[in-house]
Protein backbone atom coordinates (compact mmCIF):
# COMPACT_ATOMS: atom_id res chain seq x y z
CA UNK A 1 0.00 0.00 0.00
CA UNK A 2 1.40 3.34 -0.59
CA UNK A 3 2.21 5.68 2.38
CA UNK A 4 1.48 9.57 3.62
CA UNK A 5 4.73 10.41 4.09
CA UNK A 6 6.71 13.53 5.95
CA UNK A 7 10.28 14.19 5.92
CA UNK A 8 12.80 16.37 7.04
CA UNK A 9 10.45 18.60 9.22
CA UNK A 10 12.55 20.33 11.31
CA UNK A 11 11.43 21.74 14.78
CA UNK A 12 12.83 24.00 17.33
CA UNK A 13 13.23 22.50 21.29
CA UNK A 14 10.02 24.54 21.98
CA UNK A 15 8.33 23.17 19.11
CA UNK A 16 8.27 25.37 16.27
CA UNK A 17 8.19 24.61 12.56
CA UNK A 18 8.48 28.23 11.04
CA UNK A 19 9.50 31.54 12.80
CA UNK A 20 7.44 34.59 13.59
CA UNK A 21 6.65 36.95 10.29
CA UNK A 22 7.34 34.80 7.31
CA UNK A 23 7.71 37.10 3.93
CA UNK A 24 10.02 36.85 1.12
CA UNK A 25 13.16 37.82 2.88
CA UNK A 26 12.29 35.10 5.53
CA UNK A 27 10.71 32.09 3.80
CA UNK A 28 11.09 29.97 6.97
CA UNK A 29 9.95 32.72 9.57
CA UNK A 30 12.85 35.06 11.26
CA UNK A 31 15.09 33.06 13.00
CA UNK A 32 14.61 29.74 11.20
CA UNK A 33 17.27 29.73 8.93
CA UNK A 34 20.04 28.15 10.29
CA UNK A 35 18.03 25.75 11.76
CA UNK A 36 17.32 23.77 8.54
CA UNK A 37 21.08 24.11 7.29
CA UNK A 38 21.42 20.16 8.81
CA UNK A 39 19.40 19.58 6.48
CA UNK A 40 21.28 20.80 3.11
CA UNK A 41 24.54 19.78 4.31
CA UNK A 42 23.17 16.86 4.51
CA UNK A 43 21.79 16.72 0.85
CA UNK A 44 25.41 17.71 0.02
CA UNK A 45 26.92 15.08 1.78
CA UNK A 46 24.17 12.63 0.41
CA UNK A 47 25.30 13.55 -3.09
CA UNK A 48 28.83 13.26 -2.53
CA UNK A 49 28.03 9.82 -1.08
CA UNK A 50 28.91 10.81 2.47
CA UNK A 51 26.85 8.35 5.35
CA UNK A 52 26.05 9.23 8.59
CA UNK A 53 22.80 9.64 10.40
CA UNK A 54 21.61 13.24 8.74
CA UNK A 55 22.03 11.97 5.66
CA UNK A 56 20.88 8.60 5.96
CA UNK A 57 17.23 10.57 6.88
CA UNK A 58 17.76 12.67 4.39
CA UNK A 59 18.21 9.89 1.66
CA UNK A 60 15.37 7.91 3.01
CA UNK A 61 13.22 11.44 2.03
CA UNK A 62 14.04 11.02 -1.25
CA UNK A 63 12.99 7.48 -1.94
CA UNK A 64 9.94 6.15 -3.94
CA UNK A 65 7.96 9.64 -3.96
CA UNK A 66 5.32 10.41 -6.69
CA UNK A 67 3.38 13.29 -5.48
CA UNK A 68 3.85 16.07 -3.33
CA UNK A 69 0.91 17.47 -1.48
CA UNK A 70 1.69 21.24 0.76
CA UNK A 71 0.43 24.28 2.23
CA UNK A 72 -0.11 27.67 0.25
CA UNK A 73 2.39 29.58 2.62
CA UNK A 74 5.04 26.98 2.00
CA UNK A 75 4.42 27.78 -1.48
CA UNK A 76 4.90 31.45 -1.19
CA UNK A 77 4.90 34.60 1.44
CA UNK A 78 1.64 35.82 0.05
CA UNK A 79 -1.49 36.18 2.48
CA UNK A 80 -5.21 36.91 1.08
CA UNK A 81 -6.23 36.91 -2.43
CA UNK A 82 -3.53 37.07 -5.18
CA UNK A 83 -2.45 40.38 -7.07
CA UNK A 84 -1.24 38.45 -9.89
CA UNK A 85 0.11 35.20 -11.09
CA UNK A 86 3.24 35.87 -11.56
CA UNK A 87 4.78 34.08 -8.28
CA UNK A 88 5.52 30.51 -9.12
CA UNK A 89 7.09 29.26 -5.82
CA UNK A 90 10.39 29.70 -4.46
CA UNK A 91 12.63 26.99 -6.20
CA UNK A 92 13.01 28.55 -9.81
CA UNK A 93 12.19 27.21 -13.29
CA UNK A 94 12.80 23.68 -12.29
CA UNK A 95 11.43 22.60 -8.59
CA UNK A 96 13.17 20.00 -6.92
CA UNK A 97 9.35 17.67 -6.93
CA UNK A 98 9.59 16.42 -10.29
CA UNK A 99 5.98 15.37 -9.82
CA UNK A 100 2.40 16.70 -9.38
CA UNK A 101 2.27 18.86 -6.26
CA UNK A 102 -0.89 19.84 -4.58
CA UNK A 103 -1.30 23.04 -2.71
CA UNK A 104 -4.00 23.53 -0.43
CA UNK A 105 -5.22 27.23 -0.60
CA UNK A 106 -8.66 28.86 -0.26
CA UNK A 107 -7.20 31.36 -3.36
CA UNK A 108 -7.44 29.21 -6.72
CA UNK A 109 -5.40 29.35 -9.51
CA UNK A 110 -4.97 27.65 -12.69
CA UNK A 111 -2.35 24.99 -12.49
CA UNK A 112 1.25 25.82 -13.33
CA UNK A 113 3.32 23.07 -15.10
CA UNK A 114 7.00 23.82 -14.78
CA UNK A 115 10.14 22.59 -15.89
CA UNK A 116 11.59 18.88 -14.98
CA UNK A 117 8.24 17.14 -14.51
CA UNK A 118 6.75 19.22 -11.55
CA UNK A 119 2.93 20.81 -11.85
CA UNK A 120 1.51 23.00 -9.24
CA UNK A 121 -2.12 22.66 -8.44
CA UNK A 122 -4.33 24.52 -6.53
CA UNK A 123 -7.10 23.31 -4.52
CA UNK A 124 -9.59 24.02 -1.90
CA UNK A 125 -10.95 20.68 -1.04
CA UNK A 126 -10.94 18.13 1.86
CA UNK A 127 -7.54 16.55 3.01
CA UNK A 128 -8.86 13.58 2.60
CA UNK A 129 -10.00 14.25 -1.10
CA UNK A 130 -6.41 16.05 -1.66
CA UNK A 131 -4.80 13.07 -0.64
CA UNK A 132 -6.96 10.86 -2.86
CA UNK A 133 -5.77 13.27 -5.88
CA UNK A 134 -2.85 12.77 -4.73
CA UNK A 135 -2.08 9.16 -4.71
CA UNK A 136 -3.99 8.56 -7.68
CA UNK A 137 -1.53 10.91 -9.19
CA UNK A 138 1.20 8.92 -7.89
CA UNK A 139 0.40 5.48 -9.62
CA UNK A 140 1.41 3.41 -6.79
CA UNK A 141 3.95 4.97 -5.45
CA UNK A 142 4.14 7.15 -2.03
CA UNK A 143 2.31 10.83 -1.82
CA UNK A 144 4.77 13.28 0.39
CA UNK A 145 3.88 16.30 2.39
CA UNK A 146 6.15 18.87 1.87
CA UNK A 147 4.89 21.11 5.33
CA UNK A 148 4.26 23.24 6.58
CA UNK A 149 3.01 22.93 10.00
CA UNK A 150 -0.65 23.51 9.54
CA UNK A 151 -0.95 21.01 6.17
CA UNK A 152 1.05 18.55 8.64
CA UNK A 153 -1.18 19.27 11.75
CA UNK A 154 -4.07 18.55 9.81
CA UNK A 155 -3.06 15.50 8.09
CA UNK A 156 -1.77 14.15 11.49
CA UNK A 157 -5.40 15.15 13.55
CA UNK A 158 -7.21 13.13 10.72
CA UNK A 159 -4.72 10.62 11.36
CA UNK A 160 -3.70 10.30 7.81
CA UNK A 161 0.01 10.56 7.79
CA UNK A 162 1.84 7.19 7.88
CA UNK A 163 5.43 8.16 8.55
CA UNK A 164 6.75 11.49 10.41
CA UNK A 165 10.26 12.26 10.56
CA UNK A 166 11.20 15.46 12.62
CA UNK A 167 14.61 16.85 13.48
CA UNK A 168 14.61 18.32 16.44
CA UNK A 169 16.82 21.38 16.44
CA UNK A 170 18.69 22.72 19.92
CA UNK A 171 17.13 26.58 20.07
CA UNK A 172 14.36 28.09 21.97
CA UNK A 173 12.37 29.77 18.95
CA UNK A 174 9.59 31.33 21.00
CA UNK A 175 7.67 32.14 18.65
CA UNK A 176 6.01 31.22 15.29
CA UNK A 177 3.93 27.97 13.87
CA UNK A 178 3.75 25.27 16.08
CA UNK A 179 4.11 21.65 14.63
CA UNK A 180 2.79 19.06 17.58
CA UNK A 181 -0.15 20.90 18.46
CA UNK A 182 -4.19 21.06 17.91
CA UNK A 183 -3.71 17.27 17.71
CA UNK A 184 -7.11 16.35 19.54
CA UNK A 185 -7.15 12.43 19.27
CA UNK A 186 -5.17 12.12 16.38
CA UNK A 187 -2.30 11.70 18.57
CA UNK A 188 -3.46 8.68 20.41
CA UNK A 189 -2.88 6.68 16.58
CA UNK A 190 1.03 7.78 16.67
CA UNK A 191 4.18 5.85 18.41
CA UNK A 192 7.47 7.17 18.16
CA UNK A 193 9.79 4.18 16.21
CA UNK A 194 13.35 6.46 16.56
CA UNK A 195 14.79 8.54 18.14
CA UNK A 196 18.46 9.35 18.16
CA UNK A 197 20.68 12.28 17.51
CA UNK A 198 23.53 13.86 15.29
CA UNK A 199 25.39 16.35 16.38
CA UNK A 200 23.19 18.43 14.83
CA UNK A 201 19.96 17.74 15.21
CA UNK A 202 17.66 14.92 17.24
CA UNK A 203 15.64 13.13 14.72
CA UNK A 204 12.07 11.55 15.51
CA UNK A 205 10.24 9.08 13.61
CA UNK A 206 6.66 8.91 14.63
CA UNK A 207 4.53 5.38 12.45
CA UNK A 208 1.05 4.47 12.91
CA UNK A 209 0.56 2.04 15.57
CA UNK B 1 28.76 31.88 42.20
CA UNK B 2 25.31 29.51 43.42
CA UNK B 3 23.56 28.74 40.22
CA UNK B 4 19.73 27.54 39.84
CA UNK B 5 19.48 24.77 38.43
CA UNK B 6 16.75 22.67 36.98
CA UNK B 7 17.06 18.71 36.14
CA UNK B 8 15.16 15.99 34.69
CA UNK B 9 12.28 17.76 33.38
CA UNK B 10 10.10 14.89 31.13
CA UNK B 11 8.93 16.79 28.61
CA UNK B 12 6.69 14.21 25.88
CA UNK B 13 7.72 15.19 22.07
CA UNK B 14 5.12 17.47 22.10
CA UNK B 15 6.48 19.68 25.03
CA UNK B 16 4.39 18.59 28.08
CA UNK B 17 5.71 18.45 31.18
CA UNK B 18 3.02 17.06 32.94
CA UNK B 19 -0.32 15.53 31.66
CA UNK B 20 -4.13 16.26 31.99
CA UNK B 21 -6.16 16.35 34.74
CA UNK B 22 -3.61 15.55 37.74
CA UNK B 23 -4.97 14.19 40.80
CA UNK B 24 -4.12 12.10 43.46
CA UNK B 25 -3.88 8.80 41.49
CA UNK B 26 -2.30 10.45 38.45
CA UNK B 27 0.16 13.04 40.27
CA UNK B 28 2.28 14.16 37.17
CA UNK B 29 -1.14 13.77 34.84
CA UNK B 30 -2.99 11.14 33.03
CA UNK B 31 -0.66 9.22 30.50
CA UNK B 32 2.56 10.53 31.82
CA UNK B 33 3.64 7.70 34.17
CA UNK B 34 5.42 5.66 32.03
CA UNK B 35 7.25 8.67 30.81
CA UNK B 36 9.31 9.27 34.30
CA UNK B 37 10.24 6.10 34.48
CA UNK B 38 13.78 6.31 32.78
CA UNK B 39 14.60 8.58 35.66
CA UNK B 40 13.40 6.26 38.32
CA UNK B 41 15.62 3.59 36.61
CA UNK B 42 18.58 5.52 36.01
CA UNK B 43 18.34 6.76 39.71
CA UNK B 44 18.27 2.76 40.87
CA UNK B 45 21.77 2.32 38.35
CA UNK B 46 23.62 5.09 39.61
CA UNK B 47 22.92 3.93 43.00
CA UNK B 48 24.20 0.44 42.52
CA UNK B 49 27.35 2.09 40.52
CA UNK B 50 25.76 1.98 37.07
CA UNK B 51 27.33 4.58 34.46
CA UNK B 52 25.40 5.77 31.43
CA UNK B 53 24.22 8.39 29.50
CA UNK B 54 21.20 8.77 31.56
CA UNK B 55 22.64 7.77 34.72
CA UNK B 56 25.31 10.82 34.38
CA UNK B 57 22.16 13.06 34.20
CA UNK B 58 20.95 12.00 37.00
CA UNK B 59 23.81 12.03 39.04
CA UNK B 60 24.40 15.34 38.15
CA UNK B 61 21.32 16.79 39.40
CA UNK B 62 22.27 15.55 43.06
CA UNK B 63 25.51 17.45 43.15
CA UNK B 64 25.78 20.74 45.32
CA UNK B 65 21.98 21.32 45.98
CA UNK B 66 21.19 23.07 48.72
CA UNK B 67 18.14 24.54 48.50
CA UNK B 68 15.05 23.59 46.25
CA UNK B 69 11.70 25.19 44.92
CA UNK B 70 8.60 24.02 43.54
CA UNK B 71 5.14 24.89 42.68
CA UNK B 72 2.36 24.23 44.40
CA UNK B 73 0.81 21.95 41.71
CA UNK B 74 3.89 19.67 42.30
CA UNK B 75 3.90 19.70 46.31
CA UNK B 76 0.16 17.77 46.20
CA UNK B 77 -3.16 17.42 44.13
CA UNK B 78 -4.93 20.36 46.00
CA UNK B 79 -6.31 23.35 44.26
CA UNK B 80 -7.70 26.17 45.77
CA UNK B 81 -8.14 26.79 49.49
CA UNK B 82 -6.49 23.96 51.39
CA UNK B 83 -9.19 22.06 53.43
CA UNK B 84 -6.81 21.29 55.92
CA UNK B 85 -3.33 20.91 56.53
CA UNK B 86 -2.85 17.17 57.10
CA UNK B 87 -1.10 17.22 53.50
CA UNK B 88 2.85 16.92 53.39
CA UNK B 89 3.52 16.06 49.89
CA UNK B 90 3.93 12.67 48.06
CA UNK B 91 7.30 11.60 49.78
CA UNK B 92 6.21 10.26 52.73
CA UNK B 93 8.01 11.54 56.44
CA UNK B 94 11.73 11.66 55.17
CA UNK B 95 11.13 13.41 51.34
CA UNK B 96 14.27 12.85 49.03
CA UNK B 97 15.38 16.77 49.50
CA UNK B 98 16.87 17.20 53.06
CA UNK B 99 16.88 20.97 52.63
CA UNK B 100 14.49 24.21 52.64
CA UNK B 101 11.95 23.43 50.06
CA UNK B 102 10.07 26.93 49.22
CA UNK B 103 6.39 25.80 47.39
CA UNK B 104 4.74 28.88 45.41
CA UNK B 105 1.36 29.36 46.10
CA UNK B 106 -1.26 31.76 47.13
CA UNK B 107 -2.55 29.50 49.79
CA UNK B 108 0.15 30.11 52.56
CA UNK B 109 0.43 27.60 55.54
CA UNK B 110 3.01 27.89 58.46
CA UNK B 111 6.38 25.91 57.54
CA UNK B 112 6.28 21.94 57.42
CA UNK B 113 9.60 20.33 59.21
CA UNK B 114 10.09 16.80 57.90
CA UNK B 115 12.41 13.97 58.84
CA UNK B 116 15.98 14.48 57.34
CA UNK B 117 16.49 18.11 57.23
CA UNK B 118 13.44 18.73 54.90
CA UNK B 119 11.64 21.60 55.59
CA UNK B 120 8.28 23.01 53.52
CA UNK B 121 8.06 26.65 53.57
CA UNK B 122 4.71 27.99 51.61
CA UNK B 123 5.24 31.90 50.04
CA UNK B 124 3.10 33.70 47.60
CA UNK B 125 6.00 36.35 47.11
CA UNK B 126 7.50 37.01 43.95
CA UNK B 127 10.13 34.72 42.28
CA UNK B 128 13.15 37.13 42.94
CA UNK B 129 12.52 37.35 46.53
CA UNK B 130 11.77 33.45 46.86
CA UNK B 131 15.13 32.89 44.71
CA UNK B 132 16.81 34.75 47.20
CA UNK B 133 15.40 33.37 50.50
CA UNK B 134 16.28 29.87 48.84
CA UNK B 135 20.11 31.37 47.81
CA UNK B 136 20.07 32.74 51.40
CA UNK B 137 18.90 29.15 52.59
CA UNK B 138 21.46 27.12 50.44
CA UNK B 139 24.52 29.09 52.08
CA UNK B 140 26.64 28.86 49.21
CA UNK B 141 25.06 25.40 47.16
CA UNK B 142 23.37 25.94 44.17
CA UNK B 143 19.49 26.01 44.57
CA UNK B 144 17.17 23.34 42.60
CA UNK B 145 13.71 24.03 41.03
CA UNK B 146 11.91 20.62 41.39
CA UNK B 147 9.27 21.87 38.71
CA UNK B 148 6.31 21.53 37.63
CA UNK B 149 5.95 23.30 34.22
CA UNK B 150 4.19 26.71 35.15
CA UNK B 151 6.81 27.49 37.94
CA UNK B 152 10.22 26.52 35.85
CA UNK B 153 8.10 28.48 33.35
CA UNK B 154 8.47 32.03 35.27
CA UNK B 155 12.02 31.47 36.43
CA UNK B 156 12.74 31.13 32.88
CA UNK B 157 10.65 34.15 31.69
CA UNK B 158 12.62 35.92 34.40
CA UNK B 159 15.83 34.46 32.77
CA UNK B 160 16.73 33.08 36.22
CA UNK B 161 17.29 29.62 35.73
CA UNK B 162 21.53 28.98 34.77
CA UNK B 163 21.24 25.93 33.92
CA UNK B 164 17.70 23.29 32.28
CA UNK B 165 17.88 20.00 31.56
CA UNK B 166 15.17 18.42 29.93
CA UNK B 167 14.26 15.01 28.73
CA UNK B 168 12.69 14.54 25.33
CA UNK B 169 10.41 11.16 25.86
CA UNK B 170 9.46 9.76 22.15
CA UNK B 171 5.91 10.47 23.26
CA UNK B 172 2.92 12.65 21.78
CA UNK B 173 0.72 13.43 24.92
CA UNK B 174 -1.68 15.68 22.93
CA UNK B 175 -2.62 17.76 26.15
CA UNK B 176 -1.39 19.07 29.65
CA UNK B 177 1.16 21.66 31.07
CA UNK B 178 3.57 23.10 28.44
CA UNK B 179 6.94 23.14 29.32
CA UNK B 180 8.25 25.88 27.07
CA UNK B 181 5.53 28.30 26.17
CA UNK B 182 4.62 32.07 26.81
CA UNK B 183 9.05 32.17 27.44
CA UNK B 184 8.86 36.16 26.19
CA UNK B 185 12.29 37.07 25.37
CA UNK B 186 13.11 35.16 28.20
CA UNK B 187 13.78 32.83 25.25
CA UNK B 188 16.66 34.95 23.82
CA UNK B 189 19.09 34.60 26.93
CA UNK B 190 19.55 30.71 26.56
CA UNK B 191 21.15 28.16 24.17
CA UNK B 192 21.29 24.38 23.85
CA UNK B 193 24.41 23.71 25.04
CA UNK B 194 23.83 19.71 24.93
CA UNK B 195 21.97 17.51 22.69
CA UNK B 196 22.13 13.66 23.22
CA UNK B 197 20.07 10.56 23.02
CA UNK B 198 19.99 7.52 25.53
CA UNK B 199 17.65 4.54 24.31
CA UNK B 200 15.04 6.00 26.67
CA UNK B 201 15.14 9.88 25.81
CA UNK B 202 16.90 12.78 24.59
CA UNK B 203 18.88 14.68 26.95
CA UNK B 204 18.60 18.82 26.06
CA UNK B 205 20.90 21.16 28.40
CA UNK B 206 19.78 25.17 28.18
CA UNK B 207 22.62 27.36 29.22
CA UNK B 208 22.30 31.32 29.65
CA UNK B 209 24.20 32.84 26.62
N1 LIG C 1 10.47 23.33 9.54
C1 LIG C 1 10.49 22.77 8.35
O1 LIG C 1 11.22 21.82 8.11
C2 LIG C 1 9.58 23.30 7.30
C3 LIG C 1 9.18 22.50 6.22
C4 LIG C 1 8.32 23.06 5.30
C5 LIG C 1 7.89 24.36 5.43
N2 LIG C 1 8.30 25.10 6.48
C6 LIG C 1 7.85 26.46 6.69
O2 LIG C 1 6.55 26.43 7.22
C7 LIG C 1 5.95 27.68 6.92
C8 LIG C 1 4.56 27.43 6.40
O3 LIG C 1 3.82 26.78 7.42
P1 LIG C 1 2.43 27.33 7.91
O4 LIG C 1 1.99 26.49 9.03
O5 LIG C 1 2.55 28.81 8.10
O6 LIG C 1 1.48 27.14 6.65
P2 LIG C 1 1.22 26.04 5.52
O7 LIG C 1 0.77 24.76 6.14
O8 LIG C 1 2.33 25.97 4.54
O9 LIG C 1 0.01 26.76 4.76
C9 LIG C 1 -1.15 27.12 5.48
C10 LIG C 1 -2.07 27.82 4.51
O10 LIG C 1 -2.47 26.93 3.47
C11 LIG C 1 -3.85 27.13 3.17
N3 LIG C 1 -4.55 25.91 3.60
C12 LIG C 1 -4.10 24.93 4.45
N4 LIG C 1 -5.01 23.98 4.59
C13 LIG C 1 -6.07 24.32 3.83
C14 LIG C 1 -7.32 23.72 3.56
N5 LIG C 1 -7.65 22.52 4.13
N6 LIG C 1 -8.17 24.35 2.71
C15 LIG C 1 -7.83 25.53 2.13
N7 LIG C 1 -6.63 26.16 2.36
C16 LIG C 1 -5.78 25.56 3.20
C17 LIG C 1 -4.29 28.34 3.94
O11 LIG C 1 -3.88 29.48 3.19
P3 LIG C 1 -4.89 30.49 2.42
O12 LIG C 1 -6.14 30.60 3.27
O13 LIG C 1 -4.09 31.77 2.36
O14 LIG C 1 -5.13 29.90 1.08
C18 LIG C 1 -3.37 28.27 5.16
O15 LIG C 1 -3.19 29.52 5.81
C19 LIG C 1 6.84 28.38 5.92
O16 LIG C 1 7.61 29.33 6.65
C20 LIG C 1 7.73 27.28 5.43
O17 LIG C 1 8.99 27.75 5.01
C21 LIG C 1 9.13 24.59 7.41
N1 LIG D 1 7.91 16.34 33.82
C1 LIG D 1 8.63 16.34 34.92
O1 LIG D 1 9.78 15.90 34.94
C2 LIG D 1 8.02 16.94 36.13
C3 LIG D 1 8.82 17.44 37.16
C4 LIG D 1 8.20 18.01 38.24
C5 LIG D 1 6.82 18.06 38.31
N2 LIG D 1 6.07 17.56 37.30
C6 LIG D 1 4.63 17.60 37.31
O2 LIG D 1 4.20 18.90 36.96
C7 LIG D 1 2.91 19.08 37.48
C8 LIG D 1 2.85 20.44 38.15
O3 LIG D 1 3.11 21.43 37.21
P1 LIG D 1 2.12 22.65 36.98
O4 LIG D 1 2.64 23.40 35.82
O5 LIG D 1 0.73 22.10 36.93
O6 LIG D 1 2.24 23.46 38.32
P2 LIG D 1 3.36 23.94 39.35
O7 LIG D 1 4.36 24.77 38.67
O8 LIG D 1 3.88 22.77 40.15
O9 LIG D 1 2.44 24.78 40.33
C9 LIG D 1 1.68 25.86 39.83
C10 LIG D 1 0.87 26.42 40.97
O10 LIG D 1 1.76 26.94 41.96
C11 LIG D 1 1.24 28.16 42.47
N3 LIG D 1 2.14 29.24 42.02
C12 LIG D 1 3.07 29.17 41.02
N4 LIG D 1 3.72 30.34 40.92
C13 LIG D 1 3.20 31.16 41.85
C14 LIG D 1 3.48 32.50 42.23
N5 LIG D 1 4.42 33.22 41.60
N6 LIG D 1 2.76 33.04 43.24
C15 LIG D 1 1.82 32.30 43.89
N7 LIG D 1 1.51 31.02 43.58
C16 LIG D 1 2.20 30.47 42.56
C17 LIG D 1 -0.15 28.31 41.88
O11 LIG D 1 -1.01 27.52 42.72
P3 LIG D 1 -2.14 28.12 43.70
O12 LIG D 1 -2.70 29.36 43.07
O13 LIG D 1 -3.11 26.96 43.80
O14 LIG D 1 -1.45 28.36 44.99
C18 LIG D 1 0.00 27.60 40.56
O15 LIG D 1 -1.22 27.11 40.03
C19 LIG D 1 2.63 17.93 38.40
O16 LIG D 1 1.83 17.00 37.68
C20 LIG D 1 3.99 17.35 38.64
O17 LIG D 1 3.95 15.97 38.94
C21 LIG D 1 6.66 17.01 36.22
Amino acid sequence: MPKLRVHNITVSLDGYAAGPNQRLEHPLGEGFEEMHDWMFAAMRDHADGRTGVDVDHVARSEENIGATIMGRNMFGPHRGPWQDESWKGWWGANPPYHNDVFVHTHHLRPSVPMEGGTTFHFTDEPVETVLARAFEAADGKDVRIGGGAATVQQYLRAGLIDELHLAVFPKLLGSGERLLDNLGDGVDGYRVSELVSSPAVTHAVLVRR
